[in-house]
Protein backbone atom coordinates (compact mmCIF):
# COMPACT_ATOMS: atom_id res chain seq x y z
CA UNK A 1 0.00 0.00 0.00
CA UNK A 2 0.88 4.14 -0.98
CA UNK A 3 2.80 4.72 2.71
CA UNK A 4 2.50 8.67 3.30
CA UNK A 5 5.09 10.53 5.51
CA UNK A 6 3.72 13.20 7.20
CA UNK A 7 3.52 14.90 10.34
CA UNK A 8 0.28 16.41 12.09
CA UNK A 9 0.93 19.85 12.33
CA UNK A 10 1.96 20.10 8.50
CA UNK A 11 -0.64 22.06 6.49
CA UNK A 12 0.74 20.09 3.49
CA UNK A 13 0.81 16.99 4.84
CA UNK A 14 -3.25 17.49 5.97
CA UNK A 15 -3.67 18.99 2.36
CA UNK A 16 -2.57 15.08 0.91
CA UNK A 17 -4.44 13.08 3.70
CA UNK A 18 -7.89 14.87 2.78
CA UNK A 19 -6.57 15.00 -0.85
CA UNK A 20 -6.29 10.98 -0.52
CA UNK A 21 -9.27 10.30 1.79
CA UNK A 22 -11.37 12.34 -0.96
CA UNK A 23 -10.17 10.43 -3.84
CA UNK A 24 -11.03 7.00 -1.86
CA UNK A 25 -7.28 6.04 -2.56
CA UNK A 26 -6.05 3.85 0.63
CA UNK A 27 -2.56 4.87 2.03
CA UNK A 28 -0.14 4.25 5.21
CA UNK A 29 0.07 6.95 7.46
CA UNK A 30 3.54 7.27 8.89
CA UNK A 31 4.50 9.98 11.29
CA UNK A 32 7.75 11.84 10.60
CA UNK A 33 9.58 13.74 13.06
CA UNK A 34 11.14 15.67 9.97
CA UNK A 35 12.76 17.89 12.02
CA UNK A 36 15.36 15.17 12.94
CA UNK A 37 16.37 14.49 9.28
CA UNK A 38 17.16 10.83 9.95
CA UNK A 39 19.14 9.35 7.31
CA UNK A 40 16.46 7.66 6.10
CA UNK A 41 14.19 10.03 5.67
CA UNK A 42 16.51 11.91 3.94
CA UNK A 43 17.28 9.64 1.45
CA UNK A 44 13.28 10.14 0.47
CA UNK A 45 13.43 13.62 0.24
CA UNK A 46 17.11 15.04 0.58
CA UNK A 47 14.83 18.40 1.25
CA UNK A 48 13.89 16.73 4.62
CA UNK A 49 10.28 17.91 4.19
CA UNK A 50 6.94 16.48 4.55
CA UNK A 51 4.72 15.28 2.81
CA UNK A 52 6.00 12.58 0.83
CA UNK A 53 4.48 9.59 -0.58
CA UNK A 54 5.87 6.60 -1.65
CA UNK A 55 3.79 4.77 -4.19
CA UNK A 56 2.93 1.05 -4.76
CA UNK A 57 5.47 0.96 -7.84
CA UNK A 58 8.27 2.89 -5.42
CA UNK A 59 7.73 6.28 -7.03
CA UNK A 60 8.57 8.83 -4.78
CA UNK A 61 6.75 12.03 -4.84
CA UNK A 62 7.59 15.18 -2.60
CA UNK A 63 5.22 18.16 -1.37
CA UNK A 64 2.07 18.84 -2.05
CA UNK A 65 2.07 20.35 -5.78
CA UNK A 66 3.93 17.36 -6.75
CA UNK A 67 1.74 14.68 -5.27
CA UNK A 68 -1.40 16.69 -6.16
CA UNK A 69 -0.29 17.30 -10.13
CA UNK A 70 1.13 13.55 -10.41
CA UNK A 71 -3.14 12.48 -9.36
CA UNK A 72 -4.06 14.99 -12.18
CA UNK A 73 -1.48 13.09 -14.29
CA UNK A 74 -2.63 9.61 -13.39
CA UNK A 75 -6.29 10.09 -13.37
CA UNK A 76 -8.78 11.06 -15.66
CA UNK A 77 -10.98 13.68 -15.02
CA UNK A 78 -9.94 14.20 -12.00
CA UNK A 79 -12.49 15.76 -9.57
CA UNK A 80 -10.41 18.26 -7.29
CA UNK A 81 -8.84 20.13 -10.55
CA UNK A 82 -11.33 20.67 -12.64
CA UNK A 83 -12.46 23.13 -15.39
CA UNK A 84 -11.14 25.04 -18.17
CA UNK A 85 -7.24 25.79 -18.77
CA UNK A 86 -8.36 29.29 -16.96
CA UNK A 87 -10.22 28.09 -14.30
CA UNK A 88 -7.40 25.63 -12.95
CA UNK A 89 -5.22 28.32 -12.94
CA UNK A 90 -7.50 29.88 -10.87
CA UNK A 91 -7.24 26.99 -8.54
CA UNK A 92 -3.61 26.64 -8.76
CA UNK A 93 -3.06 30.54 -8.07
CA UNK A 94 -4.92 29.94 -4.55
CA UNK A 95 -2.80 26.59 -4.66
CA UNK A 96 0.27 28.61 -4.55
CA UNK A 97 -0.77 31.42 -2.69
CA UNK A 98 -1.59 28.52 0.61
CA UNK A 99 1.34 26.28 0.20
CA UNK A 100 3.32 29.46 -0.47
CA UNK A 101 3.19 33.14 0.35
CA UNK A 102 0.86 31.69 3.62
CA UNK A 103 2.82 29.19 4.45
CA UNK A 104 6.22 31.96 4.82
CA UNK A 105 3.85 34.68 6.44
CA UNK A 106 1.84 32.32 8.64
CA UNK A 107 1.98 28.81 9.33
CA UNK A 108 5.70 28.42 9.24
CA UNK A 109 7.10 31.06 11.46
CA UNK A 110 4.40 30.17 14.51
CA UNK A 111 4.92 26.51 14.31
CA UNK A 112 8.68 27.09 14.00
CA UNK A 113 8.80 29.14 17.32
CA UNK A 114 5.92 27.08 19.18
CA UNK A 115 6.84 23.54 18.22
CA UNK A 116 10.24 22.98 16.64
CA UNK A 117 12.19 25.53 18.64
CA UNK A 118 10.84 23.08 21.32
CA UNK A 119 10.90 19.70 20.25
CA UNK A 120 14.93 20.84 18.85
CA UNK A 121 16.08 22.90 22.59
CA UNK A 122 16.60 25.98 19.73
CA UNK A 123 15.46 29.02 22.97
CA UNK A 124 12.44 30.09 23.63
CA UNK A 125 10.05 31.31 21.42
CA UNK A 126 9.90 35.09 19.93
CA UNK A 127 6.98 36.69 20.78
CA UNK A 128 7.29 39.36 17.76
CA UNK A 129 7.68 36.62 15.17
CA UNK A 130 4.05 35.07 16.83
CA UNK A 131 2.44 38.57 16.79
CA UNK A 132 3.90 39.56 13.21
CA UNK A 133 2.59 35.96 11.67
CA UNK A 134 -0.54 36.77 13.72
CA UNK A 135 -1.17 39.69 12.18
CA UNK A 136 -0.20 38.30 8.81
CA UNK A 137 -3.11 36.08 9.62
CA UNK A 138 -5.43 38.43 9.74
CA UNK A 139 -4.57 39.87 6.46
CA UNK A 140 -4.78 36.66 4.59
CA UNK A 141 -8.12 35.60 6.36
CA UNK A 142 -9.83 38.70 5.52
CA UNK A 143 -9.22 37.87 1.48
CA UNK A 144 -10.30 34.34 2.16
CA UNK A 145 -13.46 35.65 3.54
CA UNK A 146 -13.93 37.97 0.68
CA UNK A 147 -13.57 34.87 -1.65
CA UNK A 148 -16.24 32.35 -0.17
CA UNK A 149 -18.69 35.82 -0.15
CA UNK A 150 -18.25 35.98 -3.45
CA UNK A 151 -18.18 31.85 -4.62
CA UNK A 152 -19.19 28.94 -3.49
CA UNK A 153 -16.01 27.45 -2.84
CA UNK A 154 -12.66 29.34 -2.82
CA UNK A 155 -11.38 28.98 -6.63
CA UNK A 156 -14.92 28.76 -8.04
CA UNK A 157 -18.34 26.78 -8.10
CA UNK A 158 -16.40 23.40 -7.60
CA UNK A 159 -14.63 22.09 -4.70
CA UNK A 160 -10.95 21.71 -5.37
CA UNK A 161 -7.45 21.56 -4.29
CA UNK A 162 -7.43 25.10 -3.58
CA UNK A 163 -10.04 24.49 -0.49
CA UNK A 164 -7.97 21.54 0.85
CA UNK A 165 -4.87 23.36 1.34
CA UNK A 166 -6.90 25.82 3.02
CA UNK A 167 -9.16 24.11 5.38
CA UNK A 168 -6.01 22.08 5.88
CA UNK A 169 -3.97 25.20 6.79
CA UNK A 170 -6.73 26.93 8.89
CA UNK A 171 -7.06 23.38 10.58
CA UNK A 172 -3.53 23.80 11.87
CA UNK A 173 -4.21 27.29 13.02
CA UNK A 174 -7.60 26.37 14.54
CA UNK A 175 -5.51 23.26 16.77
CA UNK A 176 -3.62 26.11 18.09
CA UNK A 177 -6.58 28.17 18.79
CA UNK A 178 -5.60 31.09 16.68
CA UNK A 179 -8.62 31.66 14.38
CA UNK A 180 -11.63 33.76 16.06
CA UNK A 181 -14.06 32.57 13.75
CA UNK A 182 -16.75 34.72 14.95
CA UNK A 183 -14.93 37.80 13.25
CA UNK A 184 -15.21 35.53 9.45
CA UNK A 185 -18.79 34.44 9.16
CA UNK A 186 -18.41 33.27 5.76
CA UNK A 187 -15.22 32.04 6.20
CA UNK A 188 -16.97 30.17 9.21
CA UNK A 189 -19.19 28.46 6.95
CA UNK A 190 -17.09 27.55 4.10
CA UNK A 191 -14.99 25.83 7.02
CA UNK A 192 -18.25 23.81 8.33
CA UNK A 193 -19.31 22.57 4.87
CA UNK A 194 -15.44 21.07 4.66
CA UNK A 195 -15.18 20.14 8.29
CA UNK A 196 -17.57 18.05 8.26
CA UNK A 197 -16.75 15.98 5.38
CA UNK A 198 -16.02 12.09 6.21
CA UNK A 199 -12.36 13.26 4.70
CA UNK A 200 -11.64 15.56 7.87
CA UNK A 201 -12.36 13.10 10.19
CA UNK A 202 -9.27 11.71 10.60
CA UNK A 203 -7.57 15.00 11.35
CA UNK A 204 -10.24 15.85 13.64
CA UNK A 205 -8.20 13.08 15.87
CA UNK A 206 -4.68 14.04 15.54
CA UNK A 207 -3.06 14.53 18.56
CA UNK A 208 0.46 16.41 19.31
CA UNK A 209 2.63 15.82 22.18
CA UNK A 210 2.30 19.07 24.54
CA UNK A 211 -0.48 20.83 22.61
CA UNK A 212 -3.74 20.40 23.54
CA UNK A 213 -6.60 21.85 20.38
CA UNK A 214 -9.53 24.24 22.65
CA UNK A 215 -12.65 22.41 22.69
CA UNK A 216 -14.44 23.77 19.69
CA UNK A 217 -11.67 22.05 17.45
CA UNK A 218 -13.56 18.67 16.84
CA UNK A 219 -16.89 20.78 17.42
CA UNK A 220 -18.95 20.27 13.90
CA UNK A 221 -21.00 22.67 15.34
CA UNK A 222 -18.41 25.27 16.47
CA UNK B 1 -0.34 40.37 -28.00
CA UNK B 2 0.35 38.35 -24.52
CA UNK B 3 2.02 40.88 -22.01
CA UNK B 4 4.31 39.99 -19.50
CA UNK B 5 4.49 42.03 -16.24
CA UNK B 6 8.24 41.46 -14.63
CA UNK B 7 11.20 42.56 -12.70
CA UNK B 8 14.34 42.42 -13.75
CA UNK B 9 16.29 40.51 -10.92
CA UNK B 10 13.23 38.51 -10.29
CA UNK B 11 14.07 34.64 -10.83
CA UNK B 12 10.21 33.50 -11.33
CA UNK B 13 10.13 36.47 -14.19
CA UNK B 14 13.28 35.39 -15.81
CA UNK B 15 11.40 31.92 -15.74
CA UNK B 16 8.30 33.24 -17.74
CA UNK B 17 10.60 34.98 -20.04
CA UNK B 18 13.07 31.72 -20.80
CA UNK B 19 9.69 29.68 -21.00
CA UNK B 20 8.32 32.21 -23.62
CA UNK B 21 11.22 32.61 -25.34
CA UNK B 22 11.80 28.93 -25.88
CA UNK B 23 7.89 28.18 -27.10
CA UNK B 24 8.64 30.94 -29.48
CA UNK B 25 5.91 32.65 -28.20
CA UNK B 26 5.91 36.43 -28.62
CA UNK B 27 5.20 38.94 -25.37
CA UNK B 28 5.54 42.32 -24.56
CA UNK B 29 7.31 42.39 -21.32
CA UNK B 30 6.56 44.76 -18.91
CA UNK B 31 8.75 46.29 -16.11
CA UNK B 32 6.77 46.03 -12.81
CA UNK B 33 8.47 48.04 -9.51
CA UNK B 34 6.02 45.12 -7.74
CA UNK B 35 7.66 46.93 -4.45
CA UNK B 36 5.26 50.10 -5.14
CA UNK B 37 2.41 47.94 -5.15
CA UNK B 38 -0.19 50.09 -7.33
CA UNK B 39 -3.44 49.59 -7.28
CA UNK B 40 -3.38 49.26 -11.44
CA UNK B 41 -1.10 46.00 -10.63
CA UNK B 42 -2.46 44.56 -7.39
CA UNK B 43 -5.97 44.94 -9.45
CA UNK B 44 -3.80 41.89 -12.12
CA UNK B 45 -2.38 40.35 -8.70
CA UNK B 46 -3.60 41.06 -5.54
CA UNK B 47 -0.29 39.85 -3.58
CA UNK B 48 1.43 42.20 -5.39
CA UNK B 49 4.35 39.51 -6.77
CA UNK B 50 5.49 39.36 -10.58
CA UNK B 51 5.56 37.31 -12.83
CA UNK B 52 2.10 37.58 -14.23
CA UNK B 53 1.34 37.09 -17.39
CA UNK B 54 -1.85 38.35 -19.34
CA UNK B 55 -3.02 36.74 -22.10
CA UNK B 56 -4.90 37.83 -25.65
CA UNK B 57 -8.32 36.36 -23.94
CA UNK B 58 -7.46 38.53 -20.58
CA UNK B 59 -7.08 35.63 -18.59
CA UNK B 60 -4.66 36.88 -15.91
CA UNK B 61 -1.87 34.24 -14.49
CA UNK B 62 -0.12 34.94 -11.51
CA UNK B 63 3.19 33.10 -10.34
CA UNK B 64 5.52 30.73 -12.50
CA UNK B 65 4.10 27.33 -11.28
CA UNK B 66 0.45 29.03 -12.53
CA UNK B 67 1.95 29.52 -15.87
CA UNK B 68 4.06 26.89 -16.55
CA UNK B 69 1.06 24.51 -15.31
CA UNK B 70 -1.77 26.76 -17.60
CA UNK B 71 1.15 26.18 -21.04
CA UNK B 72 0.58 22.60 -20.15
CA UNK B 73 -2.50 22.46 -20.10
CA UNK B 74 -2.96 24.60 -23.52
CA UNK B 75 -0.33 23.04 -25.81
CA UNK B 76 -0.23 19.59 -26.80
CA UNK B 77 3.05 17.56 -26.70
CA UNK B 78 4.22 20.67 -24.41
CA UNK B 79 7.90 20.21 -24.73
CA UNK B 80 9.18 21.19 -21.37
CA UNK B 81 7.53 19.12 -19.04
CA UNK B 82 8.09 15.87 -20.77
CA UNK B 83 8.08 12.30 -19.90
CA UNK B 84 5.88 9.74 -17.52
CA UNK B 85 4.47 10.91 -14.91
CA UNK B 86 7.25 9.70 -12.69
CA UNK B 87 9.21 11.82 -14.46
CA UNK B 88 7.22 15.16 -14.15
CA UNK B 89 6.36 14.19 -10.49
CA UNK B 90 10.84 15.10 -10.62
CA UNK B 91 10.70 17.90 -12.82
CA UNK B 92 8.13 19.40 -10.80
CA UNK B 93 10.10 18.55 -7.34
CA UNK B 94 12.98 20.32 -8.44
CA UNK B 95 10.83 23.34 -9.87
CA UNK B 96 9.29 23.15 -6.66
CA UNK B 97 12.40 23.53 -4.60
CA UNK B 98 14.06 26.39 -6.91
CA UNK B 99 10.65 28.65 -7.01
CA UNK B 100 9.95 27.35 -3.39
CA UNK B 101 12.72 26.71 -0.94
CA UNK B 102 15.51 27.72 -2.41
CA UNK B 103 13.73 31.33 -3.56
CA UNK B 104 13.29 31.67 0.47
CA UNK B 105 16.24 30.54 1.87
CA UNK B 106 18.65 32.75 -1.27
CA UNK B 107 17.56 34.70 -3.14
CA UNK B 108 14.44 36.59 -1.42
CA UNK B 109 16.50 37.78 1.49
CA UNK B 110 19.31 39.15 -0.56
CA UNK B 111 17.38 40.71 -3.11
CA UNK B 112 14.74 42.55 -0.20
CA UNK B 113 18.23 42.99 1.70
CA UNK B 114 19.97 44.48 -1.52
CA UNK B 115 17.44 45.58 -3.67
CA UNK B 116 14.29 46.57 -1.82
CA UNK B 117 15.48 48.41 1.15
CA UNK B 118 17.33 50.60 -1.22
CA UNK B 119 14.55 51.37 -2.96
CA UNK B 120 12.01 51.68 0.11
CA UNK B 121 14.16 53.24 1.94
CA UNK B 122 13.94 50.98 5.00
CA UNK B 123 17.26 51.23 6.24
CA UNK B 124 20.35 49.72 5.69
CA UNK B 125 20.96 45.94 4.63
CA UNK B 126 21.42 43.69 7.28
CA UNK B 127 25.42 41.45 6.88
CA UNK B 128 23.87 38.99 8.81
CA UNK B 129 20.55 37.98 6.41
CA UNK B 130 23.07 38.31 4.00
CA UNK B 131 26.01 36.03 5.12
CA UNK B 132 23.01 33.55 5.76
CA UNK B 133 21.98 33.48 2.01
CA UNK B 134 25.23 33.22 0.78
CA UNK B 135 25.71 30.12 3.22
CA UNK B 136 22.37 28.32 2.17
CA UNK B 137 23.29 28.89 -1.58
CA UNK B 138 26.18 26.99 -1.04
CA UNK B 139 24.21 24.11 0.15
CA UNK B 140 22.05 24.30 -2.73
CA UNK B 141 24.74 24.54 -5.34
CA UNK B 142 26.72 21.75 -3.84
CA UNK B 143 23.43 19.93 -4.72
CA UNK B 144 22.38 21.12 -8.01
CA UNK B 145 25.93 20.52 -8.84
CA UNK B 146 25.67 16.98 -8.11
CA UNK B 147 22.47 16.78 -9.78
CA UNK B 148 24.01 17.42 -13.00
CA UNK B 149 27.07 15.38 -12.46
CA UNK B 150 24.59 12.34 -12.83
CA UNK B 151 21.89 13.57 -15.36
CA UNK B 152 22.24 15.66 -18.94
CA UNK B 153 19.99 18.02 -16.98
CA UNK B 154 18.35 18.90 -14.14
CA UNK B 155 15.95 16.68 -13.80
CA UNK B 156 16.65 13.92 -16.35
CA UNK B 157 17.89 13.29 -20.00
CA UNK B 158 15.67 16.19 -21.22
CA UNK B 159 15.72 20.08 -21.03
CA UNK B 160 12.85 20.94 -19.00
CA UNK B 161 11.07 24.05 -16.89
CA UNK B 162 13.50 22.75 -13.80
CA UNK B 163 16.16 24.35 -16.01
CA UNK B 164 14.77 27.10 -16.75
CA UNK B 165 14.03 28.03 -13.65
CA UNK B 166 17.22 27.32 -11.85
CA UNK B 167 19.43 28.83 -14.80
CA UNK B 168 16.95 31.92 -14.53
CA UNK B 169 17.47 31.67 -10.18
CA UNK B 170 22.02 31.19 -10.75
CA UNK B 171 21.61 34.39 -13.61
CA UNK B 172 19.94 36.61 -10.89
CA UNK B 173 22.92 35.65 -8.49
CA UNK B 174 25.41 36.05 -11.42
CA UNK B 175 24.06 39.12 -12.29
CA UNK B 176 25.09 40.25 -8.24
CA UNK B 177 28.51 38.40 -8.60
CA UNK B 178 27.72 35.78 -5.70
CA UNK B 179 28.67 32.81 -7.78
CA UNK B 180 32.49 31.58 -8.16
CA UNK B 181 31.70 29.01 -10.96
CA UNK B 182 35.60 27.37 -10.79
CA UNK B 183 33.90 25.84 -7.38
CA UNK B 184 31.35 23.73 -9.75
CA UNK B 185 32.75 22.03 -12.42
CA UNK B 186 29.49 20.74 -13.47
CA UNK B 187 27.10 22.97 -12.98
CA UNK B 188 29.13 25.34 -14.53
CA UNK B 189 29.15 23.37 -17.98
CA UNK B 190 25.23 23.22 -17.66
CA UNK B 191 24.88 27.03 -17.27
CA UNK B 192 27.19 27.64 -20.00
CA UNK B 193 25.10 25.62 -22.08
CA UNK B 194 21.55 27.24 -21.04
CA UNK B 195 23.18 30.68 -21.14
CA UNK B 196 24.46 30.29 -24.74
CA UNK B 197 21.00 29.16 -25.94
CA UNK B 198 19.13 32.20 -28.25
CA UNK B 199 15.97 32.28 -25.76
CA UNK B 200 18.66 33.67 -22.69
CA UNK B 201 20.29 36.51 -24.85
CA UNK B 202 17.20 38.96 -23.67
CA UNK B 203 18.11 38.59 -19.54
CA UNK B 204 21.76 38.81 -20.64
CA UNK B 205 21.00 42.76 -22.15
CA UNK B 206 18.98 43.43 -18.75
CA UNK B 207 19.74 46.93 -16.61
CA UNK B 208 19.16 47.57 -13.23
CA UNK B 209 19.70 51.07 -11.95
CA UNK B 210 22.45 50.89 -9.40
CA UNK B 211 23.81 47.52 -10.05
CA UNK B 212 26.30 46.43 -12.26
CA UNK B 213 26.78 42.75 -13.00
CA UNK B 214 30.41 41.47 -13.74
CA UNK B 215 32.32 41.15 -16.63
CA UNK B 216 31.78 37.49 -17.04
CA UNK B 217 28.10 38.06 -16.43
CA UNK B 218 27.54 38.81 -20.61
CA UNK B 219 29.83 36.36 -21.66
CA UNK B 220 29.27 33.28 -22.92
CA UNK B 221 33.13 31.73 -22.29
CA UNK B 222 32.89 32.63 -18.92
Amino acid sequence: MRVLHHYMLSAASRFVRLYLNEQKMDFLPKLEEFWKSEAAFLKLNVAGTVPVLVEDDGTVLCGAYVIAEYFDDMLPEQPLLQGRPAERAEIRRLFDWLCGRFDREVLQPLINERLIRRMTGEGVPSSVVIRTALSNLGVHLAYFNHLVEHRQWLAGSKMSIADLIAAASLSVLDFMNDINWDDWDELKLWYARIKSRPSFRPLLADQVTGMTPPGHYTNLDF
